[in-house]
């Protein structure tokens, strides 16, 4: 029980041991890419959504659409079902008898949800619509699959799809869209880049696609959001019309956007250390564990319980009752993430004060428990700065400007490499293919140079990267 | 748009009306028995499972578990794939390769979930264990489809599971999740019945089964939730033991409980009038309408928007500001039912009053602003008070005492007949085929009479109904 998790340098043995340890999804389950939540885990997981939630809520409906998409629907949206069509798990026998139609256990859903859309948009004044829903998707992936990272459910996609009269708003949108999603990542204490995704990286069916990534341990990228702005393709393929004020008939401009149970995947594998999970507060099960501690056969129990009390209308906090020594309960709730600890002995009683440790920087320090909670709110608060800090310090050592296709191809065994790039998908094809690593996309901000491969002169930079 | 709701009495037509004029769900999905949850629909929802989550919450942990279960997993238990083997969807194809097992989609989890309870439970220090999830489920319906009520997605599968040491644990669990139950009803103001179901019709693979109904409008039962008791017979076949405090393996005892969105349907159906929804003041995603009054050309919008700010930190309260008329205002909010409406003109305003609207009786009351906090809270208790025993006393009336089966089998037109059975399932088929009726069930209260099949004297009783 108390071997020690595989230090975190061997990224992908400590991801897939912290996971089962601490009780964040089971991979045991009998049929592959496939995970179970576990109660630990769904617990962080529906502290995490909600904060999602909430953000979304100010100005989107959340809805829920049928998981099943008829063959016909599917099929209908031609770069679409060419995105998709090898992924899709196909449903054909109710009981034993074979379906009159096929059925698509949803890969994402415009082509369950736009048919509808049809339905529902009629005038300019039913725009613009914003809807989102948090449902389980699928993909058949044949590549090696990963715990939250690739699967082939994905148990909590948020997908989110929007309706405007014009291009240009739906532009808008995409930008809104981008700074809700920075927004919760800044909440998650999560470091991200924005980047537009190069033509034949785009969702299949949209004008263009923007991505949300960080960087793991391993130096790889995880694309953990995107945002696409569809134009009118989908609208023209589902006749998804509106009436303009002049009364004339005009195809909607739509965008959609997703974020997955990847989020998860970010918290546990940018914060986490040897020891364990280091948990943000805000989405911490417990934020605080009470340790009592023995001290010449005296404990101070009585104690442990009126600080609970006094705490547990504000925190979710724990009072670590058990039986075992304090080594094995700090063992324990550290690799669990707890974010502060609080030791209380008989000594700390006499003198009115308990200590606090911090599970990021495991600093102690002592306080009277008449400031215990201007304390706890101040250490909650420095936490969550530091390891936005610290990720963000990490994140940025590891972008490395580059000229030349060498540098590039040294930089993305670290992190990513920036880069110019003429935007002739010829040219970017073969930077890919000399350096071994993905064009993850164009930067917003501009820089002059010479693309590495033809020596055209441009203003766009881009990122590189290998890419989970 | 203001032609009239088809009135009450012709529930059907009632209802499929008001789901879709009041955007509960819409059936229009091109493919059968699948229905889109629109954002109204969909908050009402989310107030009435977060209810149900609350009350789980207390002593259960919730988990996630996979759609898909191997086809293997799923046929090992033989009395449940019985139950469900015509029910099933089957996933065969992933793109275009056929899958070397297929993937049942869950039409419920013990067969997903028990495999995965044999590696969580190892000793008698595991137990009992409670954990739930809330699912998507699916059922290949071949009858005729109804929304929220027969559906070939259940969006909205509230399924516990729990383990425990021995047979009569588990009967304690049942009590406590049937009591569970009764409190989540309550809540919602559904009147309800709890019997045992005949051994024919209990849970495959279950010891036995108990269930929760309720009354439509039409006199029949809908069953809004089940509680089965599994004995040892899934832990024998899925071998889930754990060791004893004397060392011993034994196999867990299991209870599994379900509710689905029929209890959505059930809040709509039972409390419902011809002017529309009526909901109790806890689930209403809108509690309070506020409509300003124009007379003599004055209007009351700035003492309108006073009471929205004094109310709208404790209710969720809404302003309609709208050029509408009061007449369509009022007609549009009751179809919504939402529970109180406020009504500010300026004569209300120089008195310093406003008037109370209840939706459920259509009471007006008015009063001082002063009090109107406390009003408030006082009307909204009074409406789910009034929604409760309402719906009681019409529950109860349905409810007939009957000695023959020409008595049971007039009762079941309007409601349940409550009547002796022997015990014996050769009389209780004979005695469903000469009513047209079904037997829910046996109730626990006892009475002393005589079946009408058999003659044989009896202390069962049991309500017949025809059933949804």
């Amino acid at each position: 029980m108390r071997e020690r998790l595989p230090r975190k340098e061997k990224f992908s043995e400590w991801y897939n041991e912290l996971l089962l340890r601490t009780e964040i999804v089971d991979v045991r389950y009998p049929s592959k890419g496939l995970c179970v939540w576990y109660p630990f885990g769904f617990s962080l997981r529906r502290r995490i959504y909600s904060i999602l939630r909430s953000l979304l809520d100010v100005d989107h409906q959340e809805v829920l659409f049928p998981l099943l998409i008829p063959e016909n629907e599917f099929m209908k949206e031609s770069e679409h079902i060419k995105g998709f069509e090898e992924e899709v798990y196909w449903v054909t026998k109710g009981g034993s008898t074979p379906l009159e139609m096929p059925l698509a256990l949803r890969p994402t859903s415009e082509t369950a949800i736009y048919p509808m859309l049809q339905l529902w948009i009629r005038s300019h004044v039913d725009l613009p619509l914003k809807i989102y829903q948090i449902v389980n998707t699928f993909r058949y992936e044949t590549k090696h699959t990963r715990p939250l990272i690739r699967v082939r459910e994905i148990t909590s996609f948020k997908e989110a799809h929007t309706a405007h009269a014009t291009w240009a708003e739906a532009e808008e949108q995409v930008k809104a869209a981008l700074k809700l999603y920075s927004e919760f990542f800044r909440r998650l204490a999560i470091p991200h880049v924005i980047t537009k995704r190069p033509d034949w990286d785009k969702f299949p069916g949209a004008d263009y696609s923007m991505a949300v990534d960080t960087l793991m341990p391993d130096g790889k990228t995880l694309q953990i959001g995107t945002v696409h702005h569809l134009g009118t393709n989908f609208a023209e393929t589902f006749d998804v019309r509106y009436e303009d004020p002049e009364g004339e008939q005009r195809y909607v401009n739509q965008t959609c956007y997703g974020i997955s149970e990847r989020c998860v995947a970010a918290v546990i594998a940018v914060h986490g250390d040897d020891r364990g999970l280091v948990l943000p507060p805000e989405i911490a099960p417990t934020q605080i564990i009470i340790i009592p501690i023995v001290s010449k056969g005296k404990d101070a129990l009585g104690a442990c319980k009126r600080i609970l009390d006094m705490l547990k209308d504000v925190y979710r906090v724990v009072l670590d009752n058990s039986q075992e020594r304090p080594g094995a309960k700090y063992y324990k709730w550290e690799m669990k993430g707890v974010p502060l600890r609080v030791e209380i002995g008989p000594r700390d009683m006499e003198r009115g004060e308990v200590t606090l440790v911090r599970r990021d920087t495991f600093e102690r320090e002592t306080v009277a428990i008449s400031k215990l909670n201007d304390a706890i709110e101040d250490k909650l608060g420095a936490i969550h700065a530091n390891l936005y800090e610290r990720a963000r310090q990490s994140f940025d050592s590891r972008i490395v400007d580059c000229k030349t296709l060498d540098e590039a191809k040294t930089a993305i065994r670290k992190g990513m490499a920036k880069i110019s790039w003429c935007g002739e998908e010829e040219c970017g094809l073969c930077m890919e293919d000399r350096t071994g690593g993905d064009i993850l996309g164009e930067l917003a901000k501009t820089k002059r140079g010479e693309c590495p491969i033809c020596g055209k002169k441009t203003d766009k930079v881009v990122l590189m990267a290998r890419a989970y």
